[in-house]
C-alpha cells in the first residue's frame, strides 16, 4: 500500500557531503537564447553595444549574425548551475577564469556541465568549500563559455567523514595568449561611427581612470525580471517574505545583474570595447537592493597586444560599481575601519575583466 | 449637417441583453506569438519547462520547434475575449473544459471565436449569466485550444424580456480518453537530465502532496506587464485611480497570471510535467495584489494511463496557490467561519488540471 | 611619457558652439529591431493594432510581414540622436514634420543621421536653439522615417562669437498629398473583424471628440524599461538620485512613451487607425512620473481623401493626454491662470498627428 499523504521535498539541492572530487553534474535545463532574450536584456540594462544590437555591424566584421551579449549568455549559463551547486550555499566565495570561448548567436541553445575540482571541509565541520569548473556548450557541442567558481555549502549530515582536501590552483587572470580571439573576424573593417567614439585600443593607457557619467536606478521589478530571464532561481532574489527575516530585510539583487548594469553604464567611455574576452576575478563587496542607483568607474589595468593581430587589442580593466554615489565623488574603493582597510559601504562591485577593442 | 461635437462611447462591450443563444462572436485582434513573447513569459514567471525553453529538447521528441507555454497561449486567447464577453461583467464565475488541443509554435497566429451556449437571467432582472464556448485557431484554421466560461453580466436595458434559460451540462473534468495527446511525439526519447529530476509518471501516487518550496513576490509592474502582454484589457488590472474607489483599493492581479506563477513555482517537484493537457476547473478564492508573495502546493488527484501510450501518462492535479504564506505552513485550503467552511484568506487559487508526464 | 591617472570625460555630448549650419551627424548605434522588441512594446504599452500584432493580417493586405509599430521605430530612431543632440539640452522645444515614409519590418536595422538646418543664439549668450532634420534609414539605405526637431542647448564657451541666425520655415502640418501611402497594399481587403470595430474613415467627422475610456497606471519600472528599450539614454529618465535635487524630485517619464501610451489607450474608438502617417506637432505640457495614471481623448481635426485611393483615407487628429483625470472629466485643455490661458495641470500631451484608415 502507498502512503496516503506523502510529503516530498523537491528543490532540495546538494549539500557538502553530496559532492565528491571529479564528480560531473549535468545541469537542467538547456536554454535556447532568442531575439526575445536579447531585447529584454537591452530593456533591463540599457546596453548599447553594436555587436549585440545591430546585425549589419556584426556581418560586416565577419560574424554570421549579431551576437548575444556575453554577460547575458553568462548569466543564463550560470543560472542553470544554481539548483545543483549553490541552493544550499552559505556564501558565494568567488569566481575566476571566466573565458568567453565562442560567440553565441540568437537561436543557439546552451547546456551547462560542472565538474568538482576541489573540496575543503571547514574546521567547524558544519560546512565546506566546493570548487567547480563549469562549461557551457552550444547545440553543436562546442564550448562557448567556461568558468571556475567556489562556494561554501552547508553539510547536512555532519557525522560523515570529511573528504580529502583538494584546492585547485587558479591563475590570477586569464593570460592574453590564452584568450579566444575570433579568427574569422577582421576588425580593420570596424567603423567608429557605429559606436560614436574614435577612442580605440591605442588610445587607452595603463592607470587611466574613466568616471562613467550615467547612473541607473534599479527597481525591484527590474532586477527580479532580469534574474527570472536568466532562470537563476536562487530564492533570496525573489521571495520578499522570506527575506524580511534576514539581515537584509528585503530581496537581494543578483550580483551578476549588477555587473551587467555597470557594463552598460560604462559604454560612455568604453564605446569600442566590443566584447568581453574574460573575467579574471570579482568581488561583490556590498549588497544591492531595489531602489538603489548604480554608478561605475573603470581603471585600465593593462593594455595587451594580441598575438598575430594588428586589428584588435585587449584591455584588462577594473570596473568598480557603486550604489547611490556617483563615480566622480569617490576616489578609493577602500576606507579604513578599526584600523583595517575595508570596502567603502557604497562600493558594490570590484570586477577584473578583459575586453577586446579594435586598434588603428 | 453633422453634429459639431459628437461624443461616442467606444469600448462599450456587450450587456446581458446583447447576447443570444447560439450567437457567434469573432474576437479582435488576431495575435502572432513570437520568440519575444516566450522570452517575456520566462522573465515574468520564471518558467523553466524545457519543452518551451529549449528547441533541441522539443526536436528530439518529434516536435517541429520548441512549443509556446500552454498558459501563455491560453492567456492570449482568453484576453481576446474580454472586450466582447466580460468588459461589463459583475463576476467571472468559472471556467471548465479547457483543452489544449495542439501545440502552438513561435510564429503561430491565434484567432479566437466564442459561441453563446447558455443564458440565465437572474431573478433581480439586473443581470444574468452568459455561458460561452471559445475556440482558438492557428493560421491554418486548426483548433489549438478551447474552453467553456461563464460570467455574470450587467443588463443595461432592464425593460427587455428575459431570454429562455439554457444551462449547458459540463463535465466535472476532461476525461483522459478525450485528452489530445501528441501522436507524432515519442517520449521514450525523453531524457530526465534535461529537467534535473528522475521522478516520472510512475513515481507519483494518488493523494500525494508536494509543497513547492519557492516563493515569488509580484510587483505591480510585473503583473500589469504580463497582462498587457496577454492583451487582456480588463481595466481593473491597470487603472489604479479607478480602483482606488473600489473594495480592493488598488489594481487587481489578473487571476490567470496567478495560475502561471503557481505553475512556474511548481517546477520543483513536478519537473517532468512537460505540458498541460486540460484545466478541469478553477477557483480564484481571494484577490492578489502587487507586493504579494505567491506560494503553491500540489495534490495528486489521479494517475491516468493513456490509451495506446507506454511512453506517457497523465496526472490530474490540484494546484493550490497561496499569498504571503509558504505552502508548508498551511494544511487545509478551507477554514471555518461562522459555522461555514470558507477558503482560508491566504488561499488565492484552487485549480484542478491535468498534465502529461513521461513514464518509464 | 603618458599621464599616470588621466581623467577623461566621456558622454560629454555637443554644446551650442559645437553645432554649425549644414553639419551632418551620424548617430551611434545602429539597431536591429526584432520580434523581441515588438513583444516588449506590447507588454509596455498594451498596444493592440493588428498590423503590428498579426502577421496574417499584414500579409492579406500586401505587406511582406507584420510591421513594427510606428512609434516604436520612432522612439528607437529618436533615442539614437540624444547623445549628440540633446544631452546638454536646456529644453526640448518642439518637433514637427515627422513622416513615416516606409514600413519597418522585424529584422530591419535603423541608422539615423541628422543635419543642422537652423541655429539661433539666445540674447543671453548662454545658450541657443539648434534645429536638426533627422532621417532614419533601413539596412537597404531606404529612408523609413524623418523629422525636424529643435532644442535649446547650453553654450559652454560663451566667449565664442554667435553663429549667423538661420531659422528654418516649417509647415504647420504634413500636407495630405505629401504623406507616404503604401502603394503595394490594398485596403479593400481589410476586414473589420480583425479590429472589432466597423467604424471606418467615412464614419468620422470633423470636430468629433472621442473620450477613450481606459486608463493606464505607469510604474517606474514600466517607463524606465521602455526608455532603455528605445536606447534613449537621457539621464533624467533613469537616475533617481540625480533627479532628487531637481524641481521634479524624481525620475521623469520620457515624453515619447506618453505618446505611445495614449496611442494604445485610444485603440477603443480608433480601432481602424491602422498606422501613423505623420506627426505634425506636439506639446508635452506637463511632466509625468511613475505612479501616474494616463488617460486620453481624441478630436478629429480633419478628414482627408488621399489622391488616387478609394480604399484608404487619412484623419488628422488631436490626441490629448491626461494624468490622473479621466478624459470625460475635462472639457478643455486650457484653463485661465492670472489672466492667461495655460494648460490644465493634468494635461500632459497635446499631439497633432495623422493616421491612415480604411474606407468603405
Amino acid at each position: 500500500m502507498h502512503k496516503s499523504t506523502a510529503n516530498t521535498e523537491p528543490g532540495r539541492g546538494n549539500f557538502f557531503e553530496d559532492f565528491h572530487f571529479g564528480q560531473v553534474l549535468h545541469h537542467a535545463t538547456p536554454r535556447t537564447i532568442t531575439d526575445g532574450d536579447c531585447s529584454l536584456y537591452i530593456a533591463l540594462t540599457g546596453s548599447r553595444q553594436p555587436m549585440h544590437c545591430a546585425q549589419p555591424v556584426a556581418h560586416a566584421l565577419g560574424y554570421r549574425d549579431r551576437t548575444v551579449d556575453d554577460l547575458l549568455a553568462f548569466h543564463i549559463a550560470f543560472g542553470k548551475t544554481v539548483p545543483d551547486i549553490s541552493v544550499n550555499a552559505v556564501a558565494n566565495l568567488g569566481y575566476a577564469n571566466v573565458k568567453f570561448v565562442r560567440p553565441v548567436y540568437p537561436g543557439d541553445t546552451l547546456s551547462t556541465t560542472s565538474t568538482v575540482i576541489g573540496l575543503k571541509q571547514n574546521s567547524n565541520g558544519a560546512n565546506g568549500v566546493v570548487y567547480v569548473h563549469s562549461v557551457s556548450h552550444n547545440q553543436n557541442r562546442q564550448p562557448i563559455l567556461e568558468w571556475v567558481r567556489w562556494v561554501m555549502v552547508h553539510k547536512q549530515n555532519t557525522s560523515l567523514p570529511a573528504p580529502a582536501t583538494v584546492i585547485p590552483e587558479l591563475d590570477a587572470y586569464v593570460a592574453p595568449d590564452t584568450l579566444s580571439i575570433p579568427d574569422f573576424a577582421d576588425f580593420h573593417r570596424f567603423e567608429t561611427k557605429v559606436t560614436g567614439s574614435q577612442k580605440l585600443w591605442n588610445d587607452y593607457q595603463r592607470s587611466e581612470r574613466i568616471n562613467h557619467p550615467a547612473g541607473m536606478t534599479v527597481d525591484d521589478s527590474d532586477h527580479t525580471m532580469a534574474t527570472r530571464l536568466y532562470q537563476n532561481n536562487a530564492r533570496l532574489h525573489f521571495d520578499a517574505l522570506m527575506m524580511k527575516d534576514t539581515q537584509f530585510g528585503r530581496r537581494l539583487m543578483y550580483g551578476g545583474h549588477v555587473i551587467s548594469l555597470c557594463r552598460a553604464l560604462s559604454y560612455d567611455g568604453l564605446e569600442n570595447a566590443i566584447g568581453i574576452a574574460a573575467i579574471n576575478a570579482g568581488t561583490h563587496s556590498n549588497p544591492c537592493f531595489g531602489g538603489d542607483t548604480i554608478y561605475t568607474w573603470t581603471e585600465v589595468l593593462d593594455c595587451w597586444e594580441l598575438p598575430g593581430r594588428q586589428d584588435l587589442g585587449a584591455l584588462r580593466l577594473r570596473m568598480v560599481g557603486l550604489k547611490n554615489l556617483p563615480a566622480r565623488e569617490l576616489q578609493n574603493t577602500h576606507t579604513e575601519q578599526n584600523g583595517r582597510q575595508v570596502y567603502h559601504p557604497n562600493v558594490v562591485l570590484d570586477l577584473d575583466y578583459t575586453v577586446l577593442m579594435p586598434r588603428r
